[in-house]
C-alpha cells in the first residue's frame, strides 16, 4: 500500500517526489546536458529512466530550456507517455506549439485527465474548429464543465475555477458529511473547505475541512459553517481575485455568477501563478518590454521590443530639438555639449526612482485619490532634499573642471530644477495614467524621462545662454 | 451556534466578512475621509462603528493610510481593543513603529494571542532587553516556541513556520485520527496536512486531511500517507522556500532540522507574502530604488535614494570624459552636440529591455549556465535586427536633418554598434552579477547605461572626428 501511495504522488502535480534541497537542483545544467545527449542519441530507454523522477513542473521547465528540435523529438519519444499534468505547466507560447503538435486523441485524453481550469488553459487558444473537434471526443459530463470554463472571458475568475468542489445542504450533521466523502468517487484530488448550499445551489455558508475534521459527527453542519466569506463573481477580473487571496490570506474561495449559485472554486495555487504573472508584467513593462518568452524566434523578439523603442526615438528627437535651439550657444561654448548629458541623465534617473515606487503603491493600492497630494508634496521634499546636494556637488565640480564659476552656477540651478521636475513627473505620470485606465507601468518611463531629458537640456542651455553670454 | 460562528470568524485572519466585490472597496476614499474625520474629532464609539467590520488585513492598511499623528490618535482610541491580528499585517517599517509605542503587557497580550511565525514577527527588531522582557511576560510553551523561532536567521524557513501542527504515529487508525482531533483542544485554526512521525519525531510521511475524510476509519494512516514530500529544511533561504511552493503547487509544507526532525509547517499564505516581496525587491532594484515605505520620512527616503544617484553621477560624468575628448570635433560641428543623446538615449532603453528580460530569466530560472551562449547569441541577433532598422531610420532622419549624407552615415553606423553592445551588455551583466553572487535586479543597470553611454558617445563621436574631417 504504501508503494502504490507513493507511485501514486509522483504523477500527482501537488507532491513531488524528492526533498526540497534536492528539488532546488533537479534541473542542473550536468542533468540538462544527459537529458540533451539522450534525446539526440534516440534512446528512450535512457530519456525514460532520466525523467521518470521529475515533477511534472520540472519537466514542463525542461522542455522550456530545450531547443525547439530537440523539444519536438523528446516529445515523439514519450508520445502517450507523457503525463498530462506537464502539459498546464507550460507558458503559453511554448503550451500552443506543444498542443500544436498534438493529435485530437492524444489532446482530449489529456483534457479528460485533468482539472477544468487545466484542460481550460489547454484548449482556450485553439480555433474554434479544433475546439469542437476535441470537444466532441470528451465524456458528456467532462465537456460540459470545459464548455463552461471557456464561455468565460479570459484573464477572469471563470477560468481560474475548477468545477469540481464538494457542496452538501445545510441539515446534514458531520457524520452524515463525512460518509458522504467516502463513499463517493468523484471528489476532487485535494480540496481545502466544504461548502454549504440550499437546493438551488446558493451557497449559505462554508466549513473548512479543518473544522469538520475536529468536530463530533452529530452537529449540523449549519452550526459550524461560517456564513460571511469571501464569494469571487465569475466575472471578476483576476488581478482582483490574486489581490483577494493575497490581502485575506485565502486557501480557497467560492466563485459564484450572477444569480450568487455556486459556480466553482478558485484554489490559491492557482492564484500564486497569477500574482507571479501580475508583478512579471509590471517588471516587463517598466523595463519597456511587452510580453516576452524565452522560446520565442528572435524575429518575433525584435518584433516586440520594435514599438517601445521607436517611441523612444521619438522623445530623444524631442530633446535633440531642444539642444537644436542652442546650436549657436554651445558653439560659443562647447563645454556646455560635455555637461548637458549628466543634467539630463541625473533627471532621468531620479524620475525613474520616483515612477517605481509611486507604481508600486498604486499596484498595492497605498497610493490612491485619498493621500495623493501628501505623496506628491513628499516627492518635491525630497526631490528638492537630493536636488540641493547634488546642485553642490556638480557645482563646484563643474566649476572647477570648466574652470568658470558661471558655469558651475548654471549648472546647479539646471540640476535642482531637473530633480524637482523629476519628482513631480515621476509621481503625477502614474497617477494621471492610472486616472485614465492606462496601466501606468506601461507608459510612464516613456512620459517622465522625456519631461526630464527636456527639462533638463532646456534648463541648462537655456540659462547658459541667458547668464553666460 | 451560527451567529457564534459568525463573530467568531470577524475575528479571523482568514475568513473576511463582506463579499469579494465589496471587498475590493473596502478602503475607499470616502471611508478614510469619515474614519479621519471620526478619529480628529476624538470620537470613539465612531471610530469603533467604523471600523469593526475591517478585516485585519484591512485594518492594518487603514494604519498605513494615516497620517502618523493621526495613526497615533487611533491606536490610542482603540487601546487593548485593537484586535491583535492586526499588527502582523503591517509592514516593517510601520510595525517596528506601532510596537514601539505598545506596553510590554499589551504586546505580550498579542503575542500570546498569534501563531509563532507571526509572534516572531512582531518581535524580530526589538532590543535584546526588551524581547525578554516580553518574553517573560509569556506562558511557558508559547515562550519556548518563540524562542526557538526567534533563535533562526531572518529569511530563513524558520521565521516563516509555525509550531503548531498535527503529527500523530503511523499505526494509528485515521479513526484514531480523527478521534484525536476532536478531542483536542490546542490544534491550530487552520490544517491542511497530517504529518506522520515515528517516536523521536521524524518525519515518515504525510496525509492531507483531503484524504483523511474520504477515507475509511479502519485504515492506517501508513497506508495511505505518501513518503516523499517536499521537506524544508529550517535553515533554507525564503526566496528558495517560495520558489519550491510556486513551482510545485503546495500548499503547506514540513519543516525539518538538522536531524530531520519535524520542527514545524509552512503554508503557502505565508509564501504569498514572500513571493510578493521578492518581485517587490527586484522592481525597486531596477528602478533604481532600495527598501521603500511610505510611511518613511522625507529624510529617510533623501538618504535611501541618494546612494543610487551617487553612482549614476560618476558614471554619468565618465560619459561626459568621453565628450570632453571630442570638444574640437563639436566645436567643428555643433550638430554632433545635437544628435549625440539619441545615440546614448536608444542603447540605454535597448540595454533596459534586455537587461530586464534576463533579470526576470534568471530569477525564474529559465536562463542559466546551460543556454547562456545561446540566449547572448540570440539577443545579439535581435539587437543586430533592430540595430539595422533604427539605422536605417535615423541615417535617413539624420542625414536630412544635418543636410549631409556623411553625418547621416556615421549616426547610423553608430546607432548599430551602440545597439549590438547594448544587446551583449544586457545579458552579460546580470549573468556576471549572478555568478559573483549579486543580485543582478540590483546593479545590472547602472552597468549597462555605463556601457551603452560610453559607447554611443565614443561611436558616435570616434566615428565622426575619423570620417567627416
Amino acid at each position: 500500500m504504501e508503494d502504490s501511495a507513493s507511485t501514486e504522488q509522483r504523477a500527482d502535480t501537488d507532491a513531488p517526489g524528492a526533498t526540497g534541497a534536492e528539488q532546488l537542483h533537479a534541473l542542473n545544467p550536468a542533468f540538462i546536458e544527459k537529458v540533451m545527449n539522450a534525446v539526440d542519441a534516440g534512446d528512450k530507454p535512457a530519456v525514460l529512466e532520466l525523467i521518470e523522477p521529475l515533477h511534472a513542473a520540472d519537466m514542463g521547465d525542461l522542455l522550456g530550456l530545450l531547443r525547439g528540435k530537440q523539444r519536438r523529438k523528446l516529445l515523439d519519444l514519450l508520445g502517450p507517455q507523457l503525463n498530462p499534468e506537464v502539459l498546464p505547466e507550460l507558458d503559453e507560447p511554448l503550451r500552443d506549439r506543444v498542443v500544436a503538435a498534438m493529435s485530437n486523441e492524444a489532446l482530449a485524453a489529456a483534457v479528460a485527465a485533468l482539472e477544468t481550469d487545466d484542460s481550460v488553459y489547454l484548449l482556450e487558444n485553439l480555433t474554434e474548429q479544433r475546439k469542437t473537434e476535441i470537444l466532441n471526443l470528451l465524456p458528456r459530463i467532462e465537456r460540459a464543465h470545459v464548455e463552461k470554463g471557456l464561455s468565460y472571458p479570459e484573464d477572469t475568475a471563470g477560468r481560474l475555477m475548477r468545477s469540481e468542489l464538494v457542496a452538501v445542504p445545510h441539515y446534514w450533521t458531520v457524520g452524515h458529511t463525512i460518509d458522504y466523502m467516502r463513499s463517493v468517487d468523484d471528489l476532487p484530488d485535494e480540496f481545502y473547505e466544504i461548502f454549504i448550499v440550499d437546493p438551488s445551489f446558493h451557497l449559505v455558508g462554508t466549513v473548512s475541512l479543518s473544522r469538520v475534521a475536529r468536530t463530533r459527527r452529530h452537529i449540523a453542519m449549519r452550526d459550524i459553517m461560517e456564513s460571511e466569506q469571501t464569494l469571487i463573481p465569475v466575472t471578476m477580473d483576476q488581478e482582483e481575485v490574486a489581490y483577494l487571496f493575497n490581502q485575506y490570506n485565502l486557501i480557497s474561495a467560492a466563485v459564484v455568477d450572477e444569480n450568487e449559485r455556486l459556480v466553482g472554486v478558485i484554489t490559491v495555487d492557482d492564484v500564486v501563478d497569477v500574482i507571479g504573472e501580475e508583478a512579471e508584467e509590471d517588471i516587463l513593462r517598466l523595463g519597456g518590454v511587452a510580453e516576452t518568452d524565452p522560446t520565442d524566434s528572435v524575429v518575433v523578439t525584435t518584433r516586440r521590443r520594435f514599438p517601445w523603442l521607436l517611441v523612444n526615438l521619438i522623445t530623444a528627437i524631442l530633446a535633440s530639438l531642444v539642444i537644436a535651439q542652442f546650436e549657436a550657444t554651445i558653439q560659443e561654448l562647447v563645454a556646455l555639449a560635455v555637461l548637458m548629458p549628466i543634467v539630463a541623465s541625473m533627471g532621468g534617473n531620479a524620475g525613474t526612482q520616483t515612477l517605481t515606487v509611486a507604481v508600486r503603491a498604486i499596484a498595492t493600492k497605498e497610493l490612491n485619490a485619498t493621500n495623493a497630494a501628501r505623496i506628491i508634496l513628499r516627492e518635491v521634499f525630497v526631490a528638492g532634499y537630493n536636488g540641493v546636494l547634488f546642485a553642490l556637488i556638480m557645482g563646484v565640480a563643474g566649476g572647477w573642471w570648466s574652470d568658470s564659476f558661471a558655469i558651475g552656477a548654471v549648472l546647479a540651478a539646471a540640476m535642482l530644477i531637473n530633480l524637482l521636475a523629476a519628482g513631480i513627473a515621476g509621481v503625477l505620470a502614474p497617477l494621471a495614467l492610472e486616472r485614465l485606465k492606462i496601466d501606468p507601468a506601461m507608459a510612464s518611463g516613456v512620459m517622465v524621462t522625456t519631461v526630464t531629458d527636456v527639462v533638463g537640456f532646456l534648463s541648462f542651455l537655456g540659462l547658459a545662454s541667458l547668464l553666460l553670454f
